[in-house]
């Protein structure tokens, strides 16, 4: 799992500040979260195939999270894209798209097909063989959706220093042994999977939590992730302001980590009133100790 | 009469080709014309005070000249805009902002007046003491205007050594003499304005065209103007597909400026494929001389 930041700052964009967009890419799938304005650029800047992205997710409808969006698909269009292209946020985006779209007179060969969110609760809004993303319902002025995206078990390893003891086991019985399956020899002895493969590793997980009010019962969904972004608009010298804008302190963003025992956390969304970030790390480390700052350009491996 | 290139590439933009928007000062006037996306990170790049921007002028509806306007509004409003902003372009554009601004439960203290336009005839739509605006139509895909900056003739210079001569002339005849009054001394005799000052500054004027194809008829709307920005998005190796998608060559841009006898051509909204941008020049000056590269940041005075 992968994750590159391409824009951490909340509000008014400036050219060393971009506003919220990611892209993440799990087990080969390529993801973009978010896509405030100038994504696209950034994108090309980081030489991030976004023509590999298949599955946009939008958060909510505030402009520093999807002003980029219309662009985005245009560009796809222009590149003579043909593949679907699966955008899932809150009802609203489809008519702003699609109106856009239209006024343009923007002919696309590709479709783009509209998952269009309203639940309040975590649902399962996509999966296939090695992917599942949940939403994570957030508290914020407007209808807002954190992205829980979790790695599916993989296959088993096969120990080729194992399987080499029996001539039997020949290349094509390989994929078996990766499914669980016991080999059988000629003579009918069963020799159990778990001697000749190890474990998979560990499914991955990441969460995406932005924008949203100190929210506690998020805890249970993102329960344990390897990495959570938490958003941190300010630090706790403005915590009424973040209450008030219904946005977290980088020692609530903490709190939450902490609470759902996350193993890494990652801040950002940062109100452009702070000069000095890493008062931000540091106000988040007295809770909980490994959280890192969310930088442009950088990525974050698990 | 000050301009500032914020972008001048066609298209798809990236972090170092944006999108067509200008920035104009004309007289104390700031006007924004096209915004493409990341315009208002391009107008806090180049330290422009874009608070002051009281009239944005957008070409047509096509994604590189105005998706960069929905953001910019809304920054405004973040920023606590209270004066009345207007807004110049064609039908459509009122639906899309307002659709976006409705659905993202935007409050701007600030009204957005829109100016919707569907003449093809050339208009007058702005004009105060110091500034007139008309319309230059021109024929792209869509509907699509170019704009014409007019100054209008100013006052009359004072001539201090001249005036001097005559006691009987005080500061609280300047104004008079400034706007052309003769000037009658107390004996009855009348000294005629021309001893007294002379002729105001030459008015200047620019002409801005982008998007279009070759449209030889515009010369009459732009003859004479100090400075044009005609869009050359191909050279002469790409004539075809410069006729198939409506848009104009180098050598095509020359000509309309020989023809309308401008002073000053700059050049602009290149195609990506293109990496010698000098070419452009080479090929434009083989019929206008004064032709030079529209670059983003510059600066061109008149």
């Amino acid at each position: 799992m992968k994750l590159t930041i391409l824009g951490c700052y909340s509000a008014t964009p400036r050219d060393n500040a971009h506003p919220t967009s990611q892209f993440l890419e799990v087990k080969g799938r390529h993801f973009l979260i978010d896509c405030g304005e100038g994504t696209q650029m950034q994108l090309r800047k980081y030489k991030l195939k976004f023509t590999k992205i298949n599955h946009v997710f939008i958060s909510h409808l505030h402009g520093d999270h999807f002003y980029g969006l219309i662009g985005f698909l245009s560009t796809l269009g222009i590149l003579g894209r043909q593949k679907d292209l699966h955008v899932y946020g809150p009802k609203g985006l489809k008519e702003i798209i699609t109106l856009q779209l239209r006024l343009t007179k923007s002919y696309n060969e590709y479709d783009i097909v509209f998952h269009e969110l309203t639940s309040k609760k975590s649902e399962l809004i996509f999966e296939d063989n090695k992917v599942a993303v949940y939403t994570i319902p957030l508290k914020h002025r407007v209808y807002t959706n954190g992205y829980l995206f979790k790695e599916k078990i993989g296959e088993r390893k096969l120990e080729i220093s194992k399987t080499a003891a029996y001539k039997e086991i020949e290349v094509c019985d390989y994929q078996n042994l990766k499914n669980g399956k016991d080999f059988i020899l000629e003579d009918g002895t069963v020799i159990a999977n778990e001697l000749l493969t190890s474990d998979p590793s560990k499914p991955k997980s990441y969460a995406f939590c932005s924008d949203t009010k100190y929210k506690e019962d998020i805890t249970e969904i993102i329960k344990n992730v390897d990495m959570l972004y938490h958003e941190s608009t300010f630090l706790e010298d403005n915590a009424d302001l973040a209450k008030k804008t219904m946005h977290s302190t980088a020692l609530e963003a903490a709190k939450i980590a902490k609470m759902a025992e996350v193993k890494m956390l990652i801040l950002g969304h940062y109100s452009s009133r702070y000069k000095n970030l890493k008062l931000f790390k540091q106000e988040a480390e007295t809770v909980f100790e490994n959280s890192v700052l969310g930088e442009e350009g950088v990525c974050y491996e698990i």
